[in-house]
């Protein structure tokens, strides 16, 4: 067995939980290891945890690191890719210029590669997934908040550093509300699961009737995305008017990026977009609207086929092309 | 000589102007005659008139069609390119669905390439101007409207269909200014050379002093961002602010397109550019405000190389590479 058909490590690590998996060609999962992030403990703790889920995935598939093609390690956060350095990282706190990829060699003693948690969901999607075997794909994520990846001529659009695709922080209101990363008006914060619970809260704190007010008043301090969407199929008013019109902006965002680069596929992942059609119709709909009439009508809209494992797939599909094999 | 090696004729059909030129191998302009669009006349009369210029221009370099590689044709449009269709052309009145390669083809007997006007210039900067070597950089037109053009991994990126990087009519601002294409708030309605002119008649009629009032009192009906920009150079008020203003949208474009692409150079061209550093200053300030650390540090924005012959340039490069011959 050469070294590139061995399986590889694949690492999803998100803001809130990573993901360690060893998985070998063709996406199949020999061994998988959840662990919560618990972010605020800061980069080292968590690497630390990191290395311990990466041994322990090893082991429960029965190898050795040794007998693995290398680690591919997919990250949420805005990453110099050819250093493999985390240059910043919204969702996770302290990640500020964390060299990760020496970080894990160093532990590993195998070769590592880091790369943006979207774009590997986009790899992830146009090989094994959704938009298999098409040129040109975006990848968008809709959870906490919004990131993305981008299939140009059939390949992994990185960008000079490494950082292209953030879909989440095109600004579509200069004076819209503030965003996560400090900027305003970002699509993220205009129609990330974060800015769907802002929108309701706001509506009810203005005195709205809703089934949610009922929640409030019952202590929950908070109103997530989720609660919105259910309370949105059950027909709910308020709820339903907080859907539309984060779908309407996620069709500017969608607009904007069809008429930028006028992509067969968009494909659309990520906790929020678990609603399905509740979404992605009227996200549709507003995109129509919003972009000219032949890129907007060559696109299609569609749910990741591989949901919460595109990125992960994707981690393991760049570990391996980046080790020289086929993916 | 090869049919590849012959000179070609390149035409750039705007919405004021068109030229039609016959260039040699390396750029070399053999003639070149400029006539007036008069796009009030629609499609058949402008063609018949094309048709003529282009001849006149062949005959000027004292050759025969058939001794040239074929004829490019950069429009300012949305075009089908694998069909050479202009769909439709916000700055040519009723061009929709004009086939022009066929008609163009039909007259002339030789191959007929048609492409965006944006598109031709970032290959024209690409392989003559100001881009010369680079894997991937953004061309941005800032004139009457705003039109873009993409080179990625060294070549020119024209999406699906052919309309990619339509910069101009990407929202920044949802609820912002109608747009010339009919929608609202697109960066072409923020910073355009026509948005200038509207955001200076605006504080005028709402009662700013400026050296522009003096104007509008002498009966002149419309200000042009000529008149800011002049103004703006002399120290005055309004008009430095509205040049700062467009300028901060203008980044506000900038940093969305270096957040999505992470280019090395994003080239300015058009007729607004021409205030060089007053406004590419302001607007660097923006997108540095705007965009990730990452990307914006690594970009660089710079002014046009060939000025107003980077369409014409592309449009000649365009229709040696697709006749079969080196750029």
């Amino acid at each position: 067995m050469t070294r590139s058909n061995r399986p590889v490590v694949a690492v999803d690590l998100g803001g809130t939980k990573y993901i360690a998996a060893v998985i070998g060609p063709g996406g199949k999962v020999l061994s998988r290891v959840y662990c919560p992030t618990l972010s605020h403990e800061g980069p080292a703790k968590i690497i630390e945890r990191l290395v311990t889920s990466v041994n322990q995935a090893v082991k429960k598939a029965g190898l050795k690191l040794r007998d693995t093609g290398g680690v591919g390690v997919a990250v949420a956060g805005i990453i110099d890719i050819k250093r493999g350095l985390i240059t910043e990282a919204p969702n996770l706190p302290r990640w500020r210029n964390i060299l990760l990829r020496d970080l894990l060699k160093d532990e590993f003693k195998i070769p590592v590669f880091v790369l943006n948690d979207a774009s590997a969901a986009a790899l992830g999607e146009h090989r094994l997934g959704a938009g298999r075997g098409l040129d040109n794909l975006i990848y968008m994520t809709v959870s906490t908040g919004i990131g993305g990846g981008m299939i140009i001529n059939g390949e992994l659009y990185n960008g000079t550093d490494g950082s292209a695709a953030e879909v989440g922080h095109m600004i579509i209101q200069v004076d819209g509300p503030l965003c996560h990363c400090g900027q305003y008006g970002c699509l993220e914060a205009m129609a990330s699961g974060t800015a769907i619970a802002r929108m309701a809260e706001e509506r009810l704190r203005s005195g709205w009737m809703s089934m949610l007010s009922r929640m409030v008043k019952k202590g929950k301090p908070n109103i997530t995305a989720e609660d919105v969407a259910a309370a949105a199929v059950k027909g709910d008013a308020l709820a339903s008017q907080v859907i539309d019109d984060a779908a309407a902006y996620l069709g500017v965002g969608m607009a904007n990026l069809v008429n930028l680069f006028n992509p067969q596929m968009i494909v659309v992942g990520g906790g929020v977009s678990a609603m399905g059609e509740r979404l992605l119709r009227p996200a549709r709909k507003s995109l129509k609207l919003h972009a000219f009439k032949l890129p907007a009508g060559t696109v299609r809209v569609v749910r990741s086929a591989l949901g919460a494992d595109s990125g992960l797939m994707g981690a393991a599909i760049y570990a391996r092309q980046q080790a020289g094999g086929k993916p």
